[in-house]
């Protein structure tokens, strides 16, 4: 197993990318996506698990880990992976988006963000050297930079000052992430839908050298087609040999549509979430598995899937389990859904390598768009 | 695999018993415990898991079951052992006790009992002929009669006209039950803590004739020591070539001086309702794993125990995730305390069967009463 952390590109079909990025805790295929263990746990799920429905690596939430356990705590136990018992690869984000969407009485500076706790309402700061402490701490292996994301929409003056001080911020984290063979890290874009403002933003990164880039500030309120818009030209002002993170994204199609526009890494808590609500993708859209038409039905959620909900379990016992508010119900379904997004991943993967990408979106729309089977 | 429910008595060591159970979906070793599926869930646990603690049966519930999604609809799609995933033998209660502990508005007569759903207010009736059907659907391996159980303390008159009536509900049970090859149907004694009433109870099921006995109307409030009590003549009436079953224990201890008592089969909610609440049975006691001692600390549960929450989780772990109330928590406390019971009818099941079972009990107890290893 490789000591450093390096990306090879394999293949390209238009603009869709895969390739391999190797840490010493194993190896990424991408296009990736990442499962979301916000709290050390991937919600309803055992990291075994996780790793059977084909995931290379999870994403681990800063802020959520450093108000509870504490990233020290974590620190003397070890670290994320053996804490969460999960040994192959683990990116953390900053903590700076969260603060923003979870955090009470924030307040902004050039130094960083003040913060009340959402559990407990204990005082905190988050800056761009306790940020790259805190990933360090965690044992993350590819460490986000500090940045600060406005909401869409917002004014151009906002976005502008806004991607300015996260470009400074990117800076530091550099500057205090230092030189950690083994570890990544990576810059963030930002810049709203400015095209002139994502490509300073892109430039002012590639001056500063990262191991990656994520393009940040999407999917926070600007809809699918906008986030296409703006992924038309954005991935483009990044370096070709180093992977590029869509963050916080998405729903199937978002992620399909992501990767034809050259992404290479997302993360989202769609499909768990989803999960423990009764929201189920399959290829032929969503099943909402709380719906009365399910009840009797002996039918697999898509009988070609392989995860346990679908081989063991008919929608009437989904159904059963779901409106019983039974822990089995958020277990298999998020399994299931989990389970989608890497066979997705997975298609895509071989789709680009060999060059029918074209085909095999046209296939997933036709099927997304015949809809569920029809009730018995 | 036999066709017919059989019991086959191996050895036994004082008042303990130890044997094989033969059902057509596989044997029962004897002394058991049947985890709890209240809901076509053992909660919070997939059933390849609960095999995997060494569960050989489930307990189902007649009154939840029956209520939702319906016995009916059970029957349509297969029977309870598909719908819920388990081929292995199931036994279903009759409904009658949890009618009392859960439903509202009862009136009980000669005939049966009407209630209320304690889900949506629906108005329901169970006699022994309704419960005999409903069992019958659910496709249960082993049926129990639908008797009466008053709880502890209750006067003498109201302990013998239940009894009686119960003795009445075992004959029309039997009636309605039928000749059903392959499965069984258990009689339940009643009596409370009155030794001639308990006497009279099992002549009156012996005369009727059934395939196992359960003692019923224990656990219900009395204590330990009067429940014993009750155990050191109650076994003795009821025939020795059959299983006895004494419904709803227990604890621990409980449990083994039961089978001290010539008990072969249990049942509780206990180690699933605990894992979901954050006690911890091991051979050391109980571990309250809110506490914060446990914060910090990097050791297993238990570092003999094989089970995954010992083998890959520290007690900080399992602190914080049920602290943050993470599904995980249930998930790995759950199949912990499973596992743990699991291995006392292991390990009483090996020692009746070496003539060791009294050396092993004090074991048992000695380990029990060192408590939980000290805090670092």
């Amino acid at each position: 197993m490789t000591e450093r952390f390096s990306f090879e590109l394999k293949a390209t079909d238009g603009k869709a990318r895969t390739g391999v990025i190797q840490t010493p805790r194993g190896e990424v295929r991408t296009p990736a996506f990442m499962p979301v263990g916000t709290a050390a746990t991937v919600k309803a799920m055992m990291p075994e698990s996780v790793r059977a429905t084909g995931a290379d690596i999870l994403l681990g939430n800063t802020y959520h880990l450093m108000l509870r356990p504490t990233a020290e705590r974590i620190d003397r136990l070890g670290g994320l992976h053996k804490f969460m018992n999960w040994e192959r690869p683990i990116l953390t984000d900053s903590g700076g988006f969260q603060v923003m969407s979870l955090a009470g009485l924030r307040k902004l500076t050039e130094k960083g963000v003040t913060f009340k706790s959402h559990i407990d309402g204990s005082k905190h700061e988050l800056t761009p050297e306790r940020s790259m402490e805190i990933q360090r701490l965690l044992g993350s292996d590819i460490v986000m930079c500090f940045d600060e994301c406005p909401a869409l929409p917002a004014d151009r003056g906002r976005i502008e000052n806004s991607m300015r001080l996260s470009m400074r911020w990117a800076d530091r984290s550099r500057e205090a992430f230092g030189d950690r063979p083994g570890h990544a890290l990576f810059g963030i874009m930002q810049g709203g839908l400015e095209r002139d403002m994502r490509e300073e933003s892109a430039e002012a990164l590639t001056k500063i050298g990262f191991d990656g880039y994520a393009v940040g500030g999407l999917a926070v309120g600007e809809g699918q087609e906008a986030m296409f818009d703006c992924l038309d030209y954005a991935p483009d002002f990044l370096p070709k040999d180093k992977p590029r993170y869509l963050m916080g994204v998405g729903k199937p199609d978002d992620i399909v549509g992501a990767v034809a526009r050259g992404i290479d890494m997302m993360d989202c808590v769609l499909p768990s979430r989803s999960g423990r609500t009764g929201q189920v993708f399959t290829r032929f859209g969503v099943v909402n598995i709380k719906n009365a038409r399910h009840a009797d039905d002996p039918r697999p959620l898509d009988e070609h899937c392989s995860c346990p909900a679908c081989s063991h379990y008919s929608r009437a016992y989904l159904h059963h389990v779901f409106r019983a508010n039974e822990m089995i119900s958020g277990m298999l379904l998020t399994w299931h859904n989990l389970h989608y997004f890497q066979e997705i991943m997975q298609g895509m993967r071989d789709a680009i390598g060999a060059g029918t990408f074209a085909a095999w979106q046209a296939e997933f729309h036709a099927q997304r768009s015949q809809g569920d089977i029809p009730p018995l």
